[in-house]
């Protein structure tokens, strides 16, 4: 057999006769079919195969756990497959949901099925179960690893219980498996006894604030937690495997797992491993990685090498996000390089212990191979299985006389259902870990079947949105340390240059004067972030008289070229989005990935709007015989842009850029509470070239510039985004046609809000826990997008409201230099003392959690946020704009009053539906009145180009931005009629 | 020979027979190559086969003779041709346009090009040419008729000029030709001395006033005009054919021929004949029913049997106005036609002596064959051809020893360019009546050449405008006398409803108030139309109330549905056109077309609004991986539309249908000027069940009704079209946020104008002076698109004011209903006192044309259009909007001033330009500032769909009606963004 392998042809000969051999036993080990699972299997064979039924089952199956009525069960299966061709009985039943067939029939039989499905996948919902299904492994000679179910948490109340659980079970599994007579197959591992006690564990378990932005701190706090369950597992004699999650927290797990197995307490312990995901691009390196270090350790420790779980996510999410792609997106790829990594781990025995997991006949029978060519024992290295699939597999493998241990989920059906729709998943994708079927469809072993994976081709590119070339610009991800310690220079470098000054900008002219704009640093409000030049009368005056000399130039600079100009801006943004970022933490108390979204939406709005432009200004035809009929359109004439500080790049970027890039020539007042990003920002232009005159900068008080100018008859169009107050000021102003005033001004206001998430009976509460708390909480309440009101379903109420204290009580908090504070500073002392007042004035009244009167560092203006419950919908809490980290729970009685709840506001902006019931977010598209209605996810962060954005009511009188809309308001249409008809001939129409 | 027609394969042989004589006798009398014509066939045969090129030549040659200036003529020159491919020598010229070369080689190139072309068509400019060309036709055995060239004539000084020149033509060309030796061949007809002396003539030259909306009374003018030269062609022995021209006259044209040759005077006149057109499918119908009135005839009369010169111009306006199309598509279908009146005409030889029009060898084959057949003498019939085509046909048919007339052009060139571009284009199109070429290009003769046309097959139908099924409804063409009489019978059965009573309709509830609205006929202001309930504050409140529980309701009716109502009205609306025409006659003093036009547009506004709003309903889609985004709208609440007097119908409709189309419920409160058409219109609601309290129907007075409910907190949108004082009001009380008020009022107010025209050097003026009569003064000026400044290039401005002058005074003028009056009286007493009063403070400074103080018939308020020169463009008769037939002329020294002149207004509504040098018709899209710009055509009329309208400035503030935007006007548009990410899973997007 050691001749075989002279040659990459002779080995793959060898893997072949492996796969035959393992064939065979499968053929020997065939077990007769099992009548009582037929109903099963043909349920999960047309998830399979059919896309429309896999997408409604498996939205089925997930929103399942959560019915409790029958009714509410009957309602659900018939508006989930109502449109689908479904048995004949099932559709008799789906027309006839009286009560009787609900509850007699439907519901009994729906919840059945589930049971049974989640029996197949997992080991049960209590520990005797779970007991039982081990015992039952080991008669069948296989090992078993345990895993605990249970997603992220999002508290750190549920962080603590689900260890202590681990403790628990470490405790209460010691005595019963200890007690197992020996089995050389099962407990010997390179030729000595290993723990028959086996738990694989999900770090995201542990601890519900990490953060990829925020690596070390979120190491830190895991290893704490850690810690016990290890010593916990040392003193029973049990094994532990890290398993991997999602790709975000994987250098965080990677990063957990290499410190704690350094550490002196746990150098020398054997018995723990980590799953790394073949499917990852990163593996072979972050395998390569692992080995240097454990070069420097005493004992080997054990790699588990999977393909991967959550390639659906990490694909979706990756596209979502126009992030690279971090699986492989060809089988043949993760093929190939699980292939790789196990050769590597194989080729590494003195530090690494291997875990073959797979289904993969391939990957096993070279696994084999590979280990025969290595002449190593059986007991040196593993293979894996999951519990339920691959079930002809398994037996094949021990016949042969190979370890093998079995994955075994157990616990709640509700936290398992992750893990079953995983598992369906798996099922149906070609991409995925199984291909040999499950139950006993399994697919004919042919000369294909152990083909060597080839090695992978190029990647392919993600098509961009609609039908231009714009691509939202990519969130930083935060995967890479790199990245972090980037961000921290740059906080460093921005900050010594702070306190200096910013002049006025007028017709390309930079004027200082001698009063000024000081910006503080709200975190620490004594630190002077810069000082800015403060226009008054006369500056309002030479700047309108700059924009409108400019306007006739500017109207008649071709449309690309001022296109170019935003783009070229968005270059140097893109150079310098970390410095931008680095101003924002410090001017306006932005967390670092708010900073960063902020600066991100700043390059979409010009890319956005620059191709808009350019598309829009192409006009439209008519055509008809003899006639020419064009439609385009032309600038109003000089834009007076009064931004907010809240989105102190965005904002004011998208007003500025839709108010130039059409054409008009503009006068900019940036909020005087960050008029220092805006005067960053204005450097950028300057840099890029813009004519004189086109961007007047005039920093200044609102009613000495913003007012003053709003009034003049030169301005054509004002537009304004901050509150209500001054925006219907302005409105009022804007259309009072003074003398000689030669055309109606437009007033583009957007306003506040009011914003409301309705949380329904059947709601994932995971998600929408922690959808609302963002929603709420992030940037400290203070965009107008932010959620203020959650309006609960009585049934959930009770449960949503505990998750919702517990997660907002861990939130992180304090300055946001420091990366793991998710909540930082309000904007400044009156916003603070106006915050704080509001929540004294409703404590009176209404109950309150999380509240802490602040000992605040620095004396930044810290809020923690709060969350009012029982709150009446009419109180004045429920009713007035707070913006701040406040929100109010409201209890509804059905979704219809949870949607009136949500409307009874004088705003429309954005508004929330944490719902499975198809025809609840239907009634909510129709009803929920909101500029913005999401579904299932928060209700900030819209993006450029996909999320139109902007309300009604008195939210705003303005058109979406960031829609294809938007520059419309910038121009007005004309059309031209042409008569192509002379004396009696005309060109024919292109139509 | 006899023997050869018993079957139609016999006599089909019997026609190739005559073509193979004829093609000999052809080869027999072809002249060598005339080397002098090359560059000139060069230029035809490009302008034939290249359509780029034929659209530049044809378009250069038509402003040629108005380009005095070389320099202007070397820049047209450029602007044309730059962007085709050129000699060598011309591109060289092209990228040379420095005076020299201008002046020494471009300009007398292009003139001297030019009149050889001209030279090749046309007889002669001066009459002693034309005496000259007829001459030498004799001596080549041909006769002749002259046309003096000349198209329609646009005032009657123009007209009595063209009937002078015929009456002087006749006494000169009299003796000449007398004088000349007999020639039996050309002499002789019938076996009769006919005169050599031969004259076409078109009647459109004879009256400017032709409308086919008042054949009768087109008739009477015509005849009166054409009386004298008939008793001169007696006198001086000549012979009269009466040309035919468009389809429009042709029927007038008919009327006056068939009219006159019955008369005693001319009953038993011999000498006189009519052309008829074989393209139009009316012909052969034509045919016959002359032949019946001939039958009560002593004596026959001639019919020219010609294709028809017009088929471009035919085709392409039936397009454009959806109307059917009265030519023959089909070249075949002309040929067919053709043969088949030749044969009714040859057969009524007792009534008819017939002249054979053509260059089509079949056609001359198959007349040969036929007048064999018939066995007529060869001086029973004769052919005509048209000098300068065919010209080696002309001599084979003589020499064959046929009688051959020659059709001879002659006059100025600017007249005859109209003619020069008719026959370029005939050589150019495979439609028309060549086929033979031109010069020596003879077509080969073969096989093919005499195959027999074939019967028609049917029509094609047209394609309708952009992606939708919209297709503007047909004006009434009032071809047809039917049309004629259905309209006077509805004026009659309208006046038998006069003084009726009207309610007001809240809620469904019929109301009818003490208090009324009397509305009079303009024209007759003693005369009630009808009386019309009149709201006050409670019936205010309760149609606000009704509107606004009616909301709800509504706007969750499916948009399906919303829309099938409009589209009922409009159906109900095109069966009763004629009687809401009637209603606007009396009512707003509107003439026939007027009328027809308002309720046109109405019917337009409905079903294009229905389209768009199924259309915008659907939504867009945004897809994302794990992200469906949906963008889409929904109706804001209660619009309160209060629209205008002046498009009482349509404008209302447009308001009110995309009001509740859109899903808002509405207030209308109508014109108490017009409150008797919105009445009735009314009624077609109630008729198709349109849901009580969607449309509530308030006239009264603007104070008490307008403004008392948009100071309403309940009304969202405010849509008013009329004048700039109360719109800019509602502008101001719709900003103004009420206490309680929950949401910014929509305020879309469409205003006045102070339109302007401008008219370039090389404008063709026969078109501008029309356009600018037209747009300036019909309906009295009473459009808010209506011209009320000309600005005129100093060269022309001369020439144009005297035509504009004649041609303002020429205008029928008078109570509309009866049909002839083009213009009628202004609505009411005030308006009629304060354009008065307009007028007499202008004539103190600025000089006036046509004025007339009125002695006018039933006291109606009638203003005559006047015409004000070299008036001050800053003056307020050039800055005050008017609304009233009067016109301020303003002289501008180059066309970048008249630019200037025309954008210095408050307003920016409508304007137009005539010009035809390509670089300013784009400066003036560039930079004329109004919502609608009209190139070489009228400022008014603007068609649903194809013009979108509206204005800017002072002129309004809201999107263009009747084009793609408008509805979204009166929607808020709402993003739903659902994350279809669970568990990991997703939904493939579909794009």
């Amino acid at each position: 057999m050691t001749a075989l392998h002279t040659t990459p042809e002779a080995f793959q000969q060898h893997v072949a006769d492996c796969g035959e051999r393992l064939g065979e036993a499968i053929l020997d080990n065939i077990s007769p079919s099992k009548s009582q699972h037929n109903w099963l299997e043909q349920l999960i064979n047309r998830t399979i195969s059919e896309t429309d039924f896999r997408i409604q089952a498996l939205r089925f199956i997930d929103v399942l756990p959560s019915l409790d009525d029958d009714q509410v069960l009957a309602e659900h299966l018939q508006e989930y497959f109502s449109n689908l061709q479904l048995p004949r009985i099932a559709e008799w039943g789906l027309k006839h949901t009286d009560a009787q067939w609900v509850t007699r029939i439907a519901a009994p039989t729906v919840r059945y099925t589930l049971r049974g499905l989640a029996r197949k996948f997992m080991g049960g919902h209590l520990l005797h179960q779970a007991m039982t299904s081990i015992s039952r492994l080991r008669h069948q000679k296989m090992n078993f690893t345990l895993d605990l179910l249970g997603e992220a948490t999002i508290s750190e109340t549920e962080s603590k219980a689900y260890q202590l659980q681990y403790l628990e079970m470490l405790d209460k599994l010691s005595e019963p498996v200890s007690n197992w007579n020996q089995n050389d197959l099962l407990d010997l591992s390179h030729s000595s006894n290993s723990p028959r006690l086996n738990f694989s564990i999900k770090l995201s378990s542990l601890y519900s604030q990490i953060q990829s932005v925020s690596p070390q701190y979120s190491i830190l706090a895991i290893c704490e937690k850690l810690r016990p369950i290890l010593r916990s597992a040392i003193k029973n004699n049990a094994f532990i495997t890290i398993d991997m999650e999602q790709y975000d927290i994987k250098n965080i797990v990677l990063g957990c797992f290499t410190k704690i197995i350094m550490e002196d307490e746990f150098k020398s312990w054997p018995h723990i491993g980590i799953a790394i995901q073949a499917y990852l691009k990163d593996s072979y390196d972050d395998i390569e990685q692992l080995i240097k270090l454990l070069n420097n350790r005493a004992t080997p420790v054990t790699v588990r090498l999977v393909r991967g779980a959550y390639w659906d996510y990490e694909t979706v999410i990756a596209k979502q996000n126009n992030w690279p792609c971090p699986v492989w997106k060809e089988k043949n790829d993760t093929d190939y390089n699980y292939e790789k990594c196990l050769t590597l781990l194989l080729n590494s025995q003195h530090v690494i212990h291997t875990a073959i997991a797979t289904h993969n006949l391939r990957s096993i029978a070279f696994a084999i191979a590979f280990t025969e060519k290595l002449n190593l024992n059986k007991d040196q290295f593993e293979f894996q299985m999951l519990y339920g699939m691959a079930d002809t597999l398994k037996p094949a493998l021990v016949s042969l006389g190979y370890r093998l241990r079995i994955y075994v989920p157990y616990g709640e059906t509700l936290p398992g259902m992750a893990y079953l729709v995983r598992r369906l998943l798996e099922n149906a994708s070609g991409q995925s870990m199984i291909d040999s079927g499950i139950g006993n469809n399994i697919k004919p072993i042919n000369n294909y079947t152990f083909n060597a994976p080839t090695p992978p081709i190029k990647t392919t590119k993600f098509k961009s949105i609609g039908n231009h070339s714009f691509k939202n610009m990519p969130l930083l991800r935060f995967i890479k340390q790199q990245q972090c310690d980037d961000f921290k220079n740059n906080l460093l470098k921005v900050s010594e240059h702070f306190g200096e000054n910013y002049p006025l900008i007028i017709n390309g002219e930079k004027i200082y004067t001698e009063d000024k704009i000081e910006s503080y640093n709200p975190s620490k409000p004594t630190q002077l972030i810069g000082s800015v030049s403060c226009a008054n009368h006369t500056y309002a005056d030479a700047a309108l008289k700059s924009a409108v000399e400019t306007f006739s130039s500017w109207k008649n600079t071709p449309v690309k070229q001022r296109a170019d100009y935003l783009r070229r801006v968005a270059s140097l943004l893109i150079k310098k989005r970390m410095e931008f970022s680095a101003w924002q933490v410090f001017e306006a108390g932005k967390n670092w990935q708010e900073a960063d979204g902020d600066v991100c939406e700043a390059i979409d709005f010009l890319n956005y709007y620059a191709d808009q432009a350019e598309l829009i200004l192409k006009g439209k035809s008519i055509d008809v015989s003899g006639e020419y009929n064009h439609i385009n359109y032309k600038p109003y004439g000089v834009s007076l842009v009064i931004p907010p500080w809240n989105f102190p790049l965005a904002i004011l970027c998208g007003m500025l850029s839709a108010s130039i890039v059409t054409g008009n020539t503009c006068i900019l007042k940036p909020s005087s509470l960050t008029p220092v990003v805006a005067s960053k920002f204005m450097q950028l232009w300057q840099e890029v070239g813009i004519p004189d005159g086109v961007i007047n900068f005039l920093p200044g008080p609102g009613k000495i510039v913003g007012e003053y100018l709003a009034r003049k008859t030169e301005i054509n169009i004002i537009t304004f985004t901050g509150s209500l107050q001054v925006g219907t000021k302005l409105l009022s102003i804007g259309s009072h046609i003074q003398p000689g005033q030669n055309h109606i001004k437009k007033v583009i206001v957007e306003m506040g809000g009011k914003n409301a998430i309705i949380i329904d009976n059947d709601a994932d509460l995971d998600d929408a826990v922690l959808g609302v708390v963002h929603s709420a909480f992030c940037f400290q309440g203070q965009k107008c997008s932010a959620a203020s009101r959650v309006i609960v379903l009585r049934n959930i109420y009770k449960k949503f409201v505990k998750r919702l204290i517990e997660t907002t009580d861990s939130l992180t908090f304090g300055s946001p230099e420091k990366s793991h504070n998710l909540i930082g500073p309000v904007i400044d002392k009156i916003a603070y003392e106006k915050i704080l007042k509001t929540i004294q004035n409703a404590r009176l009244f209404t109950t309150m959690y999380n509240y802490e009167n602040g000992n605040n560092p620095d004396n930044g203006y810290y809020i923690k946020p709060c969350v009012f419950v029982d709150v009446d919908p009419s109180s004045p809490l429920a009713q007035e704009e707070i913006f701040g980290p406040v929100l109010s729970v409201i209890e509804a009685d059905d979704f219809k009053q949870a949607v009136e709840i949500a409307n009874n506001s004088r705003y429309a902006l954005t508004g929330g539906v944490y719902s499975r019931q198809p025809s609840h977010l239907q009634y909510a598209r129709d009803n929920f009145d909101v500029g913005n209605l999401y579904l299932n996810r928060k209700t900030t962060g819209a993006l450029v180009g996909r999320h139109p954005f902007g309300g009604f009511k008195m939210s705003g009188a303005g058109s979406k931005a960031g829609g294809a809309g938007y520059l419309l308001q910038f121009m007005h249409t004309y059309c031209v009629s042409e008569n192509t008809l002379r004396r009696g001939f005309a060109p024919e129409p292109d139509n």
